[in-house]
């Protein structure tokens, strides 16, 4: 197998990292720096989102179990420049030792909390940094669209349609996984089906029915494989597609059990519209309407408001690669070494210093707020939202892979407690309180004091 | 290994394909109909760009050289409704036999005309589909994204910086070839360096600065290492740490070797300016200053256009997931089947017939425009775009994977002889002419006419 066509990284690829974490690296085993850090991944500003979806855990912890040097890394970094025998020995026998915190995959998060935070000897959290954020951040942002697309379909079912478009082959596979997650209901993507458990849909495309010498040929050739399928009406003209199923029907009589056509292109609203009221007039009540065709979340709102009778939605592009926002402000930084906290003053861009504990208020059975605490305190009344998963690098108990349903599960309750109007697809005015704790908050003071003292600044900062 | 742990598709993963390939395949082989099919690969619509950068060939090659169904994808399929011994067999003898015509790699390409045409039986053409769309569709988006900040960049050398916030692993080790290819000059990724011989590029990060106790003696020890390196100075306020530079010069005299100061955050154009300053003053004129944080091309082009001396720009999100455009408008369209024309009629989403060329005409030394025809005709003065590089699933001289200093030459070539307006970063007013040629414009009234005729519509279509 060529490395010219394998997408994406095998299983624990250390040398999937950026250069400076290897140069940092060098210098820290020059200059005997091998004790603790704490790092902290979190995103610093929600954007356009009202709240984040935490995802890509189980592919972070995945990767830290089994992270090393492989022969074939080795063997580069030997022929670049400046790396000695000392290094590559050390990289030879490198593996992921630290501890792990982080937040379940399927929890709502806001900026500044910690997703997950690292506790390892500094050279090894380094270089573990790049996988990391590049795994959770397009997961979280991927999980946060599909809930925004399904909410805006109310109880209509959505379908990922993305594989075609996504950025690689990973965010179609692992982004399938996110969106089901998130409570997407199905993906196109037959691997993201085997990898991950997830249902799969598909029926025919318009090649199909162009391969064939008429529309309605094509339909009862499909509808003899598949009774039950959905079929495609708009290749030639939607409502000509749909006097064709109507044809169909007609022709089959108590054999025609076609479950659903498919709407792909044109004014969607209004031919669904027509095709309902076409299909009434011939009996078809049961047949459902699915639409599919540059959807987001602000489309599918406006057609349901508008009354359109569609069931289901496919939606790829947008939601594949986050049209709306493709990135996510996220950031891995050191909050600690060797015992004291420590945090970047620069401009908008300081960190929150040492080990951190992010608890959960409610009030009357809804969630109200946040509290990002030291990891040292206890808030006995706010339900604490990181937990121990990985211990000396291997996977705690709360750190088991678990059934994608599971978490799917756990997801929608987590994100069903939240305060209603932070649903809405439009940023609301009163966000979401997140406070520091009374504790975190003096240790901040007190790390800046400190740095600015040391390094002759005044910060100010965030916070 | 464990599959979860594996990111993006393996060599040659057919699985990796949608739902309906399969259904679709289900029936074409009922119905006898695997006959020869042309599809075409091509973008409707340029969106905010004047051209695209064609890449993700070398990809889609591999992918059809290798491709199969694994064992596990066939207990998968085995596992699912309706797939017989006859349809598992026919994919667990599954190889693509078909011929591929495509534009090389860096050639730029307009709206509609074929990146890629595959020859093929039905069912081979349709299994591929998803994942050269999922391939072409990205690399292409990022090629031309990347050509637009080396563009913008006049000169100054840029390094991707992206792989911590692309959408998963294969967008960043994929993507970063593609911006190489592009004309971008490194990457921070140390894997794509060394799976696709790139130059890769990186030193210091915040946290190298934070974990010592003072950022003088961190720039101390990393000189120590790497005497020539470039030096993060906005840990904890710019200016301050280009001083701890300048006392790093004078405690160094002659041995002071630092190549140049990276700034992060902040007025990048403002502070550029006074750090510039006083590297002068203290007769530092030969370290450059190389800039990053939250850039695009247009503020590139902003802060070169102020008289910011910044020598060199590091770009990460912006670039890394396309953020202006992060989805193409992508298709691969039945073009023929069974030695017949055949085009989708449907609104503003219909193809051209049959297998296509392009032809590039120049005047006076600059390419001036293109036009699409037929396969068949021969445009003697223009130069055809679309080569032979597979045949009967081999690859021919042709497509052999060229070294990638091959391709960004030839890309670094076929850009520059474009027209000078088409660099801008706006959208031109008079975009570049791409026309029919009059056999494609009667074969497509043809095919129009007959499939008008045979669905009882009248579709008028784009052109």
């Amino acid at each position: 197998m060529s490395n010219a066509s394998t997408t994406g990284a095998s299983p624990g690829d250390a040398l999937f990292t950026d250069l400076y974490q290897l140069t940092m690296l060098r210098s820290y085993l020059r200059e005997g720096m091998t004790e603790e850090a704490v790092f902290s991944l979190f995103v610093r500003d929600l954007g356009a989102r009202n709240f984040l979806m935490a995802c890509g855990l189980e592919q972070a912890l995945a990767f830290l179990e089994e992270a090393h040097f492989s022969d074939d890394a080795l063997d580069y970094l030997a022929a670049q420049e400046g790396f000695g025998t000392d290094v590559l020995d050390y990289l030879a026998d490198f593996s992921f030792t630290g501890d792990v915190h982080a937040v379940p995959e399927g929890t709502p998060v806001f900026a500044d909390e910690p997703l997950l935070e690292i506790v390892a000897p500094l050279p090894e959290a380094q270089v573990v940094e790049t996988f990391l954020l590049n795994q959770i951040t397009f997961q979280t942002n991927v999980a946060t669209k599909a809930r925004r697309v399904k909410d805006a379909a109310s109880g209509a079912t959505v379908a990922d349609f993305g594989a075609r478009r996504t950025h690689g082959a990973d965010a179609a596979l692992a982004g399938a996984r996110a969106m089901y997650v998130a409570g997407v209901d199905a993906t196109s993507n037959v691997r993201a089906g085997q990898r991950y458990a997830l249902p799969i849909t598909g029926t025919m495309a318009h090649s199909y029915v162009e391969a064939h010498d008429s529309e309605l040929g094509a339909f009862r050739h499909f509808s003899d494989v598949f009774p039950a399928t959905t079929l495609l009406v708009d290749t030639y003209d939607t409502l000509e597609g749909v006097r064709k199923v109507i044809q169909l029907a007609e022709e089959r009589g108590d054999d025609f059990r076609i479950g659903a056509l498919r709407l792909d292109s044109g004014d969607l609203g209004a031919l669904a519209k027509e095709t309902r009221a076409m299909l009434d007039e011939a009996g078809l009540e049961d047949v459902q309407l699915f639409a599919s065709g540059k959807l987001d979340e602000f489309e599918i709102q406006k057609l349901l408001a508008s009354g359109a009778p569609i069931d289901g939605f496919g939606v790829g592009t947008s939601l594949g690669v986050v049209a709306d926002q493709p990135g996510l402000d996220s950031a891995y930084k050191l909050c600690g070494y060797a015992g004291t906290p420590r945090m970047k003053l620069s401009s908008a861009k300081s960190n929150l210093p040492g080990r951190k504990q992010v608890y959960r208020f409610s009030e009357d059975g809804t969630v109200a707020r946040d509290v990002i605490a030291t990891a040292e305190e206890d808030q006995p009344s706010g339900r604490p939202l990181l937990q121990h998963v990985m211990a000396g690098g291997e996977r705690t108990e709360a750190g088991q892979k678990k059934p994608v349903e599971e978490t799917r599960a756990y997801a929608e309750e987590a994100v069903g407690a939240l305060p209603e109007r932070l649903r809405a697809l439009e940023r609301v005015e009163e966000p979401y309180p997140v406070a520091l704790s009374d504790a975190m908050d003096t240790r901040l003071k007190e790390v800046r004091s400190r740095l600015e003292e040391q390094m002759g600044v005044e910060a100010g900062g965030r916070w």
